[in-house]
């Protein structure tokens, strides 16, 4: 049993090209090819508990991930995310991996979501990242959308002053340029946008929206938090889901559902937009939102990779 | 974050009285301070996998386990059950211990449950301990039984003369008189007897049991396991469910249920039992029947348990 710890991870971890192999299980997954058992849910006074588990088929392993959220823990000078994933062999159940990530995971494959989102959905051209919110997730995003775009203009939206600057530091020093402003001028300039916060009620609205813009919801992932007008998944020309069955019971999608706004039949899903299956964009000049909840498949792939990577390394050490 | 091994597991194991604390377990779940959402379940191929979790309501921690069954696994030299439990902090979210148990702590508080059941509901005087079948589960009964009784005579039946042959051998070392015989002579001759196989169909009946018999059934923790007789039930004095939730889905309660035999109303809950909210055996010549399907409380204080005593070593060393 190979016990990874957050280090050996961050040490890994830019070594890896993550990204095709995430693209693969989505694609995967929208060819039914793996199986993803209802999410374990758990509530405590203090915070709650997540239990994400699957497989895809005829792969060596299958994954069990526990994240947990505990809402107080800043104010002890830990961070409220939490979490770890545990590799097991098909073959025989025996414990192969212990991936001792603290979330960090769960945090780069949302991000790896949010560069193959833009990757299939983005127009060609993208003058401006608009990113709404400037905690973990918008510098995350920002990082991966490297891997996909050359655009190092961004404009960026967010409650706190103080907050705002520390994002600004971070990423000028990632290579970005950082300018702060309002939602909806961010709305008009921006042609790739994303939404990074736990808003429970929409930031982004239908008015501010330009054609030829790509906005990606990373935000919501409950059936109680929203950052988009339903409006703008209405008269969107293409609606695309990590996973459909999922986004009828939370995010973006099911809150357009739930206004009835939206026909149940436009969402698209991303692995069949990855495969060509189903068309993504078709013209610069269209309006594009992708509605990514967070799908097992993700972690079933990040700790594969993660894995066989540290292994090979602890074999090349002994 | 400590890492527990199963040798240390099987080194501190003999140092723990784990009798009482499994107990307070049973009792706190039947008093509703326990919470213990559904058991997470996936299949594969080649086995199948359970998540159990929950936690006690004002304890330090909450437990997930894992537990796993790959039936193909000794044709491979491996054990086909496994397993591991995690322990995190109720406060904060962290991952606090990892007992790599490789399921023998489900297999041990499994057989302290069939101790705890003798404790409360057998007769004052068992002359015979009766136990059918000759596997793991078989022997942690029988030397578990040691905590709660003097008793050391035992007839024991089993399909297999070399599996019954090996269970004498190793349990005569554990200072036990072993006889085998059939199931109606074990049964007419025990007034303990504890069923631990797996059987789909009945094996122990009706007609066969006398007065002043106490039974625990182990084996049958699914829907579709079986052994004992449904008659059993309907006409025993006294019965037991260590979860009457869960026993209205799986185990003997569960089939005499569903062959139409027992009224709703009979089973009574081993928690109640141990707290005498309920009351049990009161007589030497009632029979009783105690339904033992296994819930998450019985991991969570059992890993607990081993975790602080591991937890004392360490500090004690360093």
């Amino acid at each position: 049993m190979l016990l990874i710890t957050l280090e050996q991870i961050r040490e890994v971890l830019p070594q890896l090209d993550l990204l095709p192999s995430i693209e693969e299980g989505f694609r995967a997954y929208s060819e039914g090819k793996v199986v993803v058992p209802p999410v374990g849910e758990m509530l405590l006074q203090k915070g709650e508990v997540h239990i994400k588990y699957g497989y895809v088929k005829d792969n060596d392993f299958y994954v069990i991930k526990v994240a947990s959220g505990f809402y107080a823990n800043p104010d002890l000078g830990l961070p409220s995310s939490n979490g770890l994933m545990l590799l097991f062999s098909q073959e025989t159940g025996l414990l192969i991996s212990i991936l001792l990530d603290e979330g960090h995971l769960t945090d780069v494959r949302t991000a790896l979501a949010g560069a193959i989102a833009a990757r299939y959905l983005a127009p060609s051209k993208i003058n401006r990242i608009g990113i709404v919110g400037t905690g973990t997730q918008a510098r995350l995003q920002l990082k991966y959308l490297r891997q996909v775009t050359d655009c190092r203009e961004v404009c960026v939206w967010g409650r706190s002053a103080e907050k705002l600057e520390s994002f600004r530091a971070e990423m000028e020093l990632e290579g970005f340029r950082i300018e702060s402003t309002s939602i909806s001028d961010l709305a008009k300039r921006c042609k790739l946008i994303v939404c990074t916060t736990p808003s429970k009620t929409p930031l982004l609205f239908w008015k501010d929206i330009r054609p030829g813009t790509h906005i990606t919801a990373i935000g919501s992932d409950t059936p109680e938090k929203q950052e988009l007008d339903p409006m703008i998944l209405r008269y969107a020309n293409i609606v695309v889901g990590d996973s459909l069955e999922q986004c009828k019971l939370r995010g973006e999608i099911f809150q357009a559902f739930d206004a009835g706004v939206m026909d149940s039949k436009k969402p698209i899903e991303l692995g069949h937009v990855i495969s060509g299956i189903t068309p993504g964009r078709s013209s610069d000049k269209q309006i594009s939102v992708a509605d990514l909840t967070g799908v097992a498949v993700q972690d079933i792939r990040i700790a594969c990779e993660v894995y066989k990577t540290c292994l090979e390394k602890s074999a090349f050490k002994s």
